[in-house]
């Protein structure tokens, strides 16, 4: 544990909330989240300041950022209401509809902007390249590269960079993982299309959680069903 | 001149006026402008919808976007009204206070988003490598590694790629270069400082104009004065 700071891109999504229990092993937390219009804005907000409560991270260092041009911009099932959100999952080499285009980017700019100010050291974000195979802004070489335009396009004193402990987990692996650690899943938000109180079970997001846990032999401590196929 | 669209990264500068007007010679433009809680947001608007209106820009290729999250995370005196503009220019190799952290990383970003929902080939940007050399975000370098992180992280169907007409010319060759083309250079913007009508005069932004328009042996046709050390 350094005294050194994290940026941890926080959703409030089971990866969010186990890439920060990871952060806050060996960083004091700083989070940062984005409200783009998605359907969930206020369920995952709400999961967002219960992690940041239970991290005991003080206001000053959570950054709730609203990027609501993600709505206007559209071309995702995430954000633009006129579109459905589909139930199951993507074929093979597909991109699903719910991926927003060049998001990860423009949250990562948007971490690395708020880092070199507070001086943090580390951006963390819980993107996994296998269980998302279709984002092409969770590629693991794509974070790669951003490191290089971190490195180029930031001040001589600012050493940021992204560090994405779980991209190469399956989504059973995240959660023992998290288990391990005693992550605190229960707090955590992963559906893509009910506002709460309880996850709609079917979308994808729903899916891939319930199936991991599942995998990973425990029950969702957070509510979530069993895998309905 | 083809049918593709190319996204212009437009602040109502002289920089973005040519390049937006090179970009015009070759594509259908989109012009997006993003206010980021900067001293002279208003005015620059104007310049912006000025320049739209002059290129003949539909509304619906027109996106203006708040970003006054840049106001909240502060470590630039553009955005942070604590701090003062300083007159004058910065020294060599000094990073001046009027950087805005990894801003270009924030507004390629976004314009990626917007250009790979809208089918855009290009996204242009008026960054000048040598007359902003103390900004890291302005270097031909972090633009070639920018542009390796799109190909990554944008979907299989998106070929958008940066472009920077100007990287390599000093503030009198847009000046010539704007002229040549029949930029309207009259209706820019530079001022870092007033309001408007009139610009201060006496900032990095103005001083750099008027030496521009000096050096290049003409008068400025949006009124600003000449350079007095």
């Amino acid at each position: 544990m350094t005294s050194d700071l994290a940026v941890c891109l926080v959703s409030g999504g089971l990866d969010s909330g186990v890439a920060a229990a990871l952060a806050g092993r060996e960083y004091r937390l700083a989070l940062l989240h984005c409200n783009y219009g998605q359907r969930t804005e206020g369920r995952e907000l709400q999961a967002f300041h219960d992690l940041a409560d239970y991290f005991a991270v003080p206001e000053k260092l959570r950054l709730v950022v609203d990027l609501d041009h993600f709505r206007r911009i559209g071309g995702s099932s995430l954000t633009d209401r006129a579109r459905g959100i589909p139930a199951g999952e993507p074929g093979p080499g597909e991109v699903p509809s719910t991926y927003v285009p060049f998001r990860n980017a423009n949250l990562l700019a948007l971490a690395v902007s708020w880092g070199e100010v507070i001086g943090a050291k580390r951006v963390f974000i819980g993107a996994m390249e296998e269980d998302s195979s279709g984002y092409p802004d969770c590629r693991e070489d794509f974070f790669r590269v951003f490191n290089l335009a971190i490195e180029l396009g930031t001040g001589p004193g600012c050493e940021i960079r992204v560090e994405t402990p779980l991209i190469h987990l399956a989504k059973a692996e995240v959660v023992r993982r998290g288990l391990e650690i005693g992550a605190p899943l229960h707090l955590t938000w992963s559906c893509y299309v009910s506002p709460g109180p309880e996850p709609c079970g079917l979308c994808a997001s729903c899916r891939l959680r319930a199936r991991g846990f599942q995998e990973a032999g425990v029950s969702d401590p957070a509510g979530g069903g069993s895998v309905s196929e």
